[in-house]
Parts: C-alpha cells; structure tokens; sequence
C-alpha cells in the first residue's frame, strides 16, 4: 500500500496522542475527528480521510472507539511491537539516545551503541553493550536491528551509512550535519542547527504568511 | 513583509549551503540557481522566486556571485550578527546544546543555561553561566537573550515558557515532549520521538508516494 509522508506524520501523531491519553489514563470512551483534529492541528475531514487510508475501522455517531483506535494503528503503523536500534557515535547528543532508551511508548528498543573512539568505548558506563564502529555491519546484522541514530560528524556520516545499510538497517535518523539521502532505505534528517537559523530568520521577519506552498 | 515558513526554510537552507562552501573553500565565482536547486532538492525557478522575495540582487547569465549572495541573505534574514541564546533545563541534551554554543556559523550564541535543580547547577562545569530557573525572566531580560531552547520535561515545559516570554525572548526551539504553541513569539517544535515513530512508520509501509497534500 502506497501512503504519503503527510499523511503518515499525522497518523502517527495521532497515535502518540491516544498513546498518551491512555498511558495517564484521561480519556472518554470515544473521541470525535474533529476533536483529534484540534489536538493535532488539521480539520475534521482530515483526520477521517487519513484513518481509512488504513482500512476499515468502525466509527459510532460519537466517533472512535480510543482503545480500538489505539490498537488498529498500532498494528497498521507497524509500532505494536519494539524495533531493535542502535546508536551510532557516542557523544553528548548519542548518550542522551542511549540514556532514554526505550523512548517511552514509541516501540523502540536501543540493543546497541557505536563509535569510532575505542578509549571512549571503554570509559563509559551503560546499559547498553557499546561496540567499535568497525562492528557496526556485522553486529547489526547479528542482532537484526532495524534502526539507527546517526549523531557523528560530517566525516564519519557516509561511511556509517554504508556500513549500516551492508549490515540490512531499514531507516535512518540522522542528527549529523551532511543531509542525507538513499534509494535503498529510508532516512530523516534532523538538522539541529537549520531549526536555530529558520528560527532566527523568522524572528527577523516577525510575521510569516500562514499558508504554505 | 510577509514571506511563507516554506520560502523561508529554503532560503535558509541556501545560506547554509553557501557557508559550508566559503567555510571550506569549495566554490566557483558563481552559482546558477539550477545548481543551487540540486543542493537543496527543488526546482531552479523556485530558487529564483525565493531569492527575489528578498529583493533585488543581479545575477548575471552564469547565475549569482557566491559571496555576494551569501552576504545578501545573511543580511535580509539576519542573521549577519549573533544572536544571544538560553538553554533552559541541562540534561543531557541541554549540555550538549550548551557544548556547542555557537553552533558554527549559524549566527548562536549560547550565554546562559537554566536549570530547576540548583544542586544539578553547583555540579555541573560550564564555560557558560548557569543559574536557577526562577531567574529566568530577569536573565533573559537583563542580557537581552533573544532565543531559547527547551529541554525541559512536559510538567516544566509550560511554565518555562512563560517565564521565557515574560522576559522578551522571540523565538523558541522546543525539545520538551509537549506540543507548544504561542500568538506571541516563534516557537519550532522539534519533537525527537515523534521522528522516531515516523521512521518506524514509514518502515513499516516501505513506499510512500512521492507528493505531498
């Protein structure tokens, strides 16, 4: 099934949404579209239409049914189960990944931790078994980890890349400062440092047109 | 002027790219926009929209003069001087945030870190001054600090805020695992899970369709 990136981005926040209304346990039986497009900032329409993208999920004349919601797109999205993840470069930024670990409900599981530094390797403490980069193709492939966070340098990125792609890693999030691209998996570049000087020229311009192109 | 957050993304993007190539010595005289539209991923004539929502800069039939339109956009989406930043909340990504302090070149410049937990303050080294968040208002008011960055828990996340926008801050880069939205001051929200359950997502789906709604 072919689906678009928009679409997929407000479905899982929707997830997240109910994830969290039932994690601290406030919620009603049902919620309506229009109140989970005010939650998450699309019209009412929006929300349907992105629901039954994935199939047919009953809705009452007060809406859907939140645990069910919560389940069906658990599993449609792919999240009910934790995918395994690796960290790739263990400074601040790496740390901090490792140390959240299981990232709350959002079914991800950090088995592993990589850098090139071997003495760094060796002097720090945690949970997690932390390997040299050279490792990286093999254990990923041992350990069949889906996932990996990319917080190296601009040097490092391309050549960890490769060995997480050689070792069957399916998607990518990467915090490095090269943009990143590939046909054969999928990768989110989270540029850091673009978010402070988009945030600094919109300071300068004070006022933005709200719609988009 | 009004200019939209998309046109506004781009033409940051191109600064950046511009001061990667001046930083590292790697650039012709001049760049067709057609180059600069493969550099950043969109069409050539959107380039050239994009640059001329700025105003007049000449390009000859090679395209524009690098260090000329990199001064241009440095200039018009100010980001020529500085900017004096926060960290509020010196968990680990707050420190790696207040590690880096002035992010290259991208116009930061980290002055203050804040923290809830005074004990956490007293142990920590900083080349930065760090202080107890209920100085917020007064800090960021007296060094005139222009933008933060939350990294603060959800239960801190809203009242930093406030004390932020009390103090004058224009423009906030927000880690906090809360959504934040405010009519008064910039806000980007730069939600890491979220990322991560995307990816998960899209893994899941394998192909998206190419366009967006």
């Amino acid at each position: 099934m072919k689906i678009s990136e928009a679409t997929l981005k407000r479905l899982t926040q929707i997830f997240r949404t109910l994830s969290r209304m039932i994690r601290f346990e406030q919620f009603d039986e049902s919620i309506s579209s229009a109140q989970l497009g005010d939650l998450i900032g699309v019209p009412s329409h929006t929300v349907r239409k992105d629901i039954s993208c994935l199939g047919e999920i009953g809705s009452s004349g007060r809406g859907y049914d939140v645990v069910k919601l919560h389940g069906f797109l658990a599993q449609e999205l792919g999240l009910a189960t934790p995918k395994k993840a690796a960290v790739i470069g263990i400074g601040k930024i790496g740390s901090a990944l490792i140390e959240y670990g299981r990232f709350g409900n959002s079914g991800f599981d950090v088995v592993a931790g990589f850098d090139s530094d071997v003495n760094r390797i060796e002097a720090m403490k945690s949970d997690v078994p932390l390997y040299p980069a050279y490792d990286i193709e093999e254990i990923v492939r041992r350990e069949k980890i889906e996932l990996a966070f990319l917080t190296v340098t601009a040097d490092g990125a391309i050549r960890s890349l490769e060995r997480l792609i050689r070792g069957g890693v399916k998607g990518v999030v990467n915090f490095s400062p090269l943009i990143l691209k590939s046909d054969e998996i999928h990768i989110r570049n989270v540029d850091l440092t673009g978010e402070l000087t988009l945030l600094s020229a919109m300071i300068n311009f004070g006022g933005l047109t709200a719609s988009e192109e």
